[in-house]
């Protein structure tokens, strides 16, 4: 088993190509542990945060949104970026985003995972969430003013059609219908057990 | 149901911000549907394949490496980015980082899915693909100039608990594992259903 510094990476220098309001570019030169140098491309990102809410009706609620990156309006479920002061509280996060985005809030509000999106160049680390126990917000905070959303309520079949005709076809949906059909699958599985 | 155009973001003026090796910067002037302007940040990457790799005796073949966003080391499944050329063979990608970074070839190569890993901000495609009934190539391409790996075989449990410490922490591998888990769950209902 090989030590860290065996695999580590040395910054030799950092050029800031770009600061925006969502992401900062960078690009580093290193040294690698071979001796060798080269160049890393590098994302930062202050994080984001994703919402699983499951109706009592055992449904999930998703949102409907156009992405610029791929010209293409997407089905996904409830997220947003971490804004700072949340930083060392993302569970906050999710409860803004899911009360922004779909108009409910969770009684209960339960840590999924947490996973970096694109490890190879972006440093963005997505939290999730599952929002059970659900109820309407009488008057929720409202949507950013940058955001056009349609919401939909779906069931698991209804979701896993949809991940086959592409209109699903981002990485948190992709594993939250695939959390989802795993735990009614291992609560099949107790009950057949019994 | 809304039409593409009531969510649809009109580009007004594109600024290049950096073209890499790996990634491309832009930032875009658009109007928003409302009639609002806003400003988007986007990276353009040229997509990516990701394996699961399966054992005979139903183990996950996984990496171990740096990863200088983070400056971490992570264990993840193999991965690597879309060569040009082989844009509209993601398959061939498949078997060409499996084999420079494990030193297998699978005979039994499957398609799972393909999701967008952030679309907020980069249209990187990830294509993932199960890898069974493996074997030692002899002479294996070789791992790429600026990478250094360390190979794992992990139990399913095992790489549980990996995600529980946290070095397994990326999206594609805690997808990777759950898909994994859930495979098994299916076949054990169905045995129990005989």
């Amino acid at each position: 088993m090989m030590n860290f510094e065996e695999f580590e990476e040395k910054t030799i220098s950092r050029q800031e190509i770009f600061k925006g309001r969502m992401i900062d570019v960078v690009l580093d030169e290193v040294i690698l542990p071979n001796g060798e140098t080269s160049t890393r491309e590098l994302v930062f990102h202050p994080g984001a945060v994703a919402v699983i809410p499951i109706t009592a009706d055992n449904k999930l609620i998703m949102v409907k949104q156009f992405r610029k990156p791929m010209e293409k309006v997407l089905l996904e479920i409830p997220a947003g970026k971490i804004d700072p002061g949340e930083h060392d509280y993302p569970k906050e996060t999710a409860e803004r985003e899911l009360e922004e985005e779909t108009g409910y809030r969770a009684n209960q509000l339960t840590f999924v995972t947490s996973m970096y999106v694109s490890p190879g160049f972006a440093n963005e680390l997505l939290h999730i969430y599952l929002a059970e126990d659900l109820e309407k917000v009488p008057n929720p905070r409202p949507q950013d003013d940058d955001e056009v959303l349609e919401l939909y309520t779906l069931t698991l079949e209804e979701a896993k059609a949809e991940i086959a005709t592409g209109l699903i076809c981002d990485a948190k949906t992709i594993f939250a219908v695939q959390y989802w059909e795993l735990q009614q699958l291992k609560k099949l599985l107790k009950e057949d057990k019994r």
